[in-house]
């Protein structure tokens, strides 16, 4: 019953079904959205209405005779398709029926089903016989806008840095030999500090602005231009400078702050030791108060218990060197002590001796070296008092009694530096995933032997699937990590307990996730992303190393889930804990419940891309895993497993529970974050990027999901495929996403990138 | 009813009760297994029976106070527990009764438990207070007849080879200067001619012994000595060397060959060109042939159309150029011709334009290069011309009618090379592994706060978890390479498109298999791994391009979907498509009658290690994925989509294939191997392996097997768990295992692995 010529009414609706049909668009939702754009469709015939509606049911598809007539009478339309138009098909069909019909207005229904269908150029540029007019990035978003909507209220500060970074002592170059790339890299960081960016989270009287956020900030946008710079300029700044302002009192402040935030006073922060690694209240390093001259002693007792890969020790004058601090025979635990290192010659000081840790796979600019100390005397004014102090009397004493809860409030002042290691690894994930896009908007490569041009790598639908999730991935985790630097730097929240817990999530997600892109995006760049010119190859080296300094992914990720475990208590032990089990049953209960069929198998597009839908079974699972994990404790506990022991055995589930609390955390801070976006057309965008994240993460857990019952096969497969379905949504405007990084072009240096 | 005094009878299973139930190791089969040692145990009681089989059942377990009673009855023995005995539990047992009655014979039922259960230190030495006599690895194995194994036919050849590699030129350092590093590679290289090592795959009149698999196997080690190394090798040897071997013919063969093995002839392959990537077939070079000067003229056209990272460009005289060959006017495809590029003095020839790649992430002792055509003139005869030559009268002629057919046969000779990258992955592997391995027995981190010691990383689950299953597929794919090194050298195999499929997959799995691993074991080493010194960043760096070159791991995969889907047939068009998929269907219509309730959810330990399972659920796979994607690109080509654009549309569904074939391949050829392993004792411990392989890559996919219904939830959890405790079982044989590998002690240099 097919007619040659078909009615202007259901003319303009061919090119959708053909689509729709071909590309195995249709799931149940989108049937209806269809169906109700036809039927208020009032410029319809009701033969149109008859003949359309016919076509519009999943089990009776147009047989192929159809398809294929269909598919002649667009080709034979001789009309181009623009991609850039902003609704390209519906404009298409308008441009049909004006050829074979006088009347042809803009039919604002089709523009709702192209809108709504998220129908995109790739859905049917290889389906029609038709000429289509390409840009490789459609210009519908404004990438201004997006990095605006980012930078949020410290873009002030950012654009000024970036601006600065067109110095050309931040040009890049390749840098082989150690000494002169230190040499290079330490003069790159008295620059900023010239400018006042080293000083920038101290107060004003040290030079600063007490802006920890905007510090974060800038720190990411190093990345931009060199690994080395940004852990040099941190461990100066954020470490010494941190240890002297978070751990001292204002003694050291007025004697050292200033210096530092200048550099007049280079410094290093002197925790870890080789045979100690992450188990900082393990180190063996001891500060033996003496009274007599009323000194404290520094010693390096054994072979393997020297001060390890300290970063700026070649350079350093002064070390902020931790170590159990022995006060009249006792020992009161891990304290902070500054020791001069060197002196005005830059020769070391009598009874320390340092050696270079040599080459790195990355970071080559930054001098870390090993440290021993025999015997070396500081006053006692060196020890930093903030949270434990030695009287004039020669007594140890400390507003806070357990040493254990000392210790670990000491400690937190590790975590701003957390925060700034997720963020420098996530900036190392940006501009990788900025050169290899850019790239593959350029790169051609094969084609189906018709076309004189290859295809572009970016129209490749395993490509898009390699790169589009990990970019909306950045978006999510920069929304988290800006928003966790400002709790973290909030003076109104006193307890950080909470924080800190985050944190060792986040920087553990974050850094495996940059380490994961960056290699993608190597790979995703072939040869030419091997080549040390186009970037990539360093970011790579100087990124690896993000997974285990400022502490081990394995052991945050450990401690993260023991945050959770006991509810955000810092204490973790056997009498407190069935009290937290109690609780967590009673939380968990409600939520088993609500899992029935209808939702275990609901595969609506409004369901999978909802939030609420994410968010449910991001919540589910942290409060599964930990209800699980407890469960387990405590057998092994009741059985009289040691509680060390117990955890021991669980570590593996520890981990997986670490891994999903940190998810869950970004995700939902994103979520409410792209809420107050105020503009529709971007706050759009950003839903969207963050759909993609969650059924992206969602998905890579899908066996644990469909174990538990949560949900079926149907719906695992349909996510994968949304996951796949965005990706390629997204690509007309992943230049945008990129570019909506924020990057300066000045930094964009990459051949492959221009 | 608890005595605090037991039989002898009883309490010579009480150490193993204790470890089942605290340890949650009972499943029903190995109910099953006690039960069976216990009612065979003639030594016992009658009442003895009554209070064992009380405790076998899992419905009704223990109580805890009598678990707590058990315990308290062990600890008070004051018995010390020796890992290295070769039964631990039993002889502890043992002399637990010892202690208490005279008679105190060793009973090997509980040896039979000990062995069935597969209870290993890892179980018990954290549940019970007592001394544990420790030792870092177990020497029950024994890492020489294991590495003879591996080694199989070719131990001779491997055994000198890594002899040779003594040589104190193969010492390995640091090296930051690309000249200098070439310069050393190159007389490494030079090295390695001289000794016979370069011809090696060569027939005997040209300084070869016609072994290719002994070749392979010697590749991989180098590895051990530097990657640089091994590339540098092989692109002279297989590259260079080998176009001319199988593109030439004898007057090839009798000018050249024997001088490039003697490294006479330094030459290189010049396929890549910048501009088309993996296209080789779009290759724009074109070799023209002129009659008038019975001459070829070897020319770029464009700007993009130079040669691009050729191995060896810098210091070659000669090149084996891929191009369009143009006779007459007419293009035949792509042909290999010999470039003489430099004169003796090591100028360029006239036309030839080389520029030096520069730095890359690894790899910095190759010497990679770009080269430039212009209008270069070589002889007729150096075309190299088995498939296609060109008659001195000038017309083209080629035993291969079917350009497509030619090209592909032409390309066959990259097979080798494919096999050998995947090879050297591989090595990279092993030694990260080794290296790790041996670190994570001597470091020490965290403790109970008891313990004077800290426990050794390679104690904690999850570091268990992390290198164990990589270990186990070292083996797997070590076994996998040399059959499939093995076949294609076969002459009695004359169609090797198959082979050629199948070293696809193999190559992309495995390089990315090796990428994973050394980053795991750069990360499992702390900061230590990212010094140079450990060798793990080097071997990073190096192999990182292995997923690209050769082949970049993508193309390979759909390559191998391809292979798989057209059964092997080397052209795929629509006309022989359908009666490819009625094959399929039917094949496959009774694999998945098979799946049935009791086969999902069958979580019998029997069950879960028998390669039977693992067989069927990797065909499954294989098959289901062939069938899915094969209906797909049927139902768009009906649709009228044309192929390419099909193939284009499914084609991370062919990457699945890809991967799915390739894992089956390898698991296929591994068990057969093991089943002809003929010592008992080592057979289980390769088919443990196995098991372990199996497990883990089934799990890694579980989300899919979940998906289609063919695991249950339940299965997919016991799976899980078996991974992580057949990690833990092969704790005490983690030495020998990495040690079994066979890496020469003078290729183990790194600080943390000595």
């Amino acid at each position: 019953m097919e007619t040659n010529k078909y009615t202007a009414g259901v003319l303009q609706y061919i090119p959708f079904f053909y689509v729709i049909w071909s590309d195995d668009l249709l799931s149940y939702s989108e049937v209806s959205v269809v169906k109700k754009a036809i039927e208020e469709d009032k410029t319809l015939e009701k033969e149109d209405y008859t003949y359309l509606l016919k076509y519009l049911d999943k089990k009776t598809p147009p047989p192929y005779a159809v398809l294929k007539h269909w598919k002649k009478v667009i080709s034979n339309s001789g009309i181009k398709l623009v991609e850039s138009d902003i609704y390209p098909l519906a404009t298409f069909s308008q441009k049909m029926i004006c050829h074979h019909y006088a009347a042809c207005p803009f039919n604002s229904h089709l523009k709702d089903i192209e809108i709504n269908l998220g129908i995109q150029p790739n859905h049917y540029k290889h389906l029609f016989e038709i000429e289509i007019v390409k840009e490789a990035t459609s210009n519908f978003y404004n990438p201004a806008e997006i990095d605006t909507i980012l930078k949020g209220d410290q873009a002030t500060v950012i654009d000024a840095f970036r601006a600065f970074l067109k110095d050309p002592n931040f040009k890049w170059d390749i840098k082989r030999d150690k000494e002169a790339f230190r040499l290079h890299v330490l003069k790159q960081v008295q620059l900023l500090a010239k400018e006042g960016y080293g000083a920038m989270s101290y107060d004003t009287p040290y030079g600063g602005t007490n802006n920890m956020v905007g510090y974060a900030a800038i720190f990411e946008n190093m990345m931009y231009v060199d690994g080395s710079m940004a852990i040099k300029f941190g461990v100066q700044f954020g470490l010494f400078g941190g240890s002297i302002q978070k751990l001292g009192t204002k003694k050291h402040h007025d004697a050292y702050l200033l210096e530092t935030g200048k550099t007049n006073i280079l410094g290093c922060f002197a925790m870890t030791e080789t045979g100690h690694g992450s188990n900082v209240r393990g180190v063996k390093t001891t500060a033996t108060y003496h009274k007599e001259t009323d000194s404290i002693i520094i010693h390096t007792p054994g072979e393997n218990d020297n001060k390890e890969y300290i970063g700026n020790a070649l350079h350093s004058t002064m070390a902020s060197v931790f170590a159990q601090l022995i006060v009249d025979g006792k020992n009161h635990g891990v304290h902070a002590i500054l020791v001069k290192i060197r002196d005005e010659k830059h020769n070391l000081m009598p009874g320390v001796t340092i050696k270079d840790n040599g080459y790195k796979l990355g970071l080559n600019g930054v001098d870390n070296g090993k440290i021993w100390f025999h015997q070396v005397r500081v006053p006692r004014e060196n020890l930093l008092n903030k949270y434990g102090d030695i009287s004039s009397d020669g007594t140890y004493h400390s507003e806070i009694e357990n040493p254990n809860k000392r210790f670990f409030t000491m400690l937190g002042t590790l975590v701003g530096g957390r925060i700034c290691v997720a963020r420098a690894g996530l900036g190392g994930a940006k501009k990788s995933l900025a050169i290899a896009v850019k790239h593959a908007l350029k790169r051609r490569q094969f084609n189906d032997s018709i076309k004189i041009q290859e295809d572009l790598l970016m129209d490749y639908p395993s490509h898009q699937l390699r790169l589009t999730p990990a970019i909306a991935s950045c978006y999510v985790y920069d929304v988290a990590l800006t928003h966790i630097m400002k709790e973290y730097s909030d003076p109104k929240i006193i307890d950080k307990r909470k924080i800190e817990t985050q944190v060792a999530g986040l920087k553990s997600m974050i850094t495996w996730f940059a380490n994961d892109t960056i290699q993608e995006c190597r790979e995703a760049c072939g040869g030419k992303g091997y080549l040390l010119e186009n970037q990539i190859a360093d970011l790579k080296g100087d990124v690896d190393i993000f997974t285990t300094f400022e502490g081990d992914n394995h052991v945050l990720l450990q401690l993260a889930a023991k945050g959770v475990l006991s509810d955000f208590k810092s204490e973790f032990n056997s009498a407190g804990f069935t009290a937290v089990l109690k609780l967590l049953g009673e939380r968990i209960g409600d939520k088993f419940s609500i899992v029935n069929a209808t939702y275990t198998n609901n595969v609506d597009k409004d369901h999978l891309f909802s939030s609420k839908f994410h968010k449910h079974a991001f919540d589910y699972r942290t409060r599964r895993l930990t209800y699980t994990v407890a469960m387990r404790i405590r057998d092994y506990v009741k059985k009289g497993v040691p509680s060390y022991q117990a955890f021991l055995k669980v570590q593996t589930h520890l981990l997986a529970l670490g891994k999903a609390y940190s998810v869950e955390l970004a995700y939902n801070t994103y979520v409410d974050f792209t809420n107050s976006i105020e503009d529709k057309k971007n706050r759009l965008l950003f839903k969207k990027l963050g759909t993609l994240y969650a059924l992206h993460e969602l998905r890579k857990d899908a066996s644990w999901y469909l174990e538990q019952g949560y949900i079926t096969g149907t719906k695992s497969k349909a996510m994968r495929q949304r996951v796949e379905r965005l990706s390629t949504e997204l690509r007309p405007h992943i230049g945008v996403l990129v570019d909506g990084f924020g990057i300066p072009a000045h930094c964009m240096e990459a051949p492959i990138a221009n």
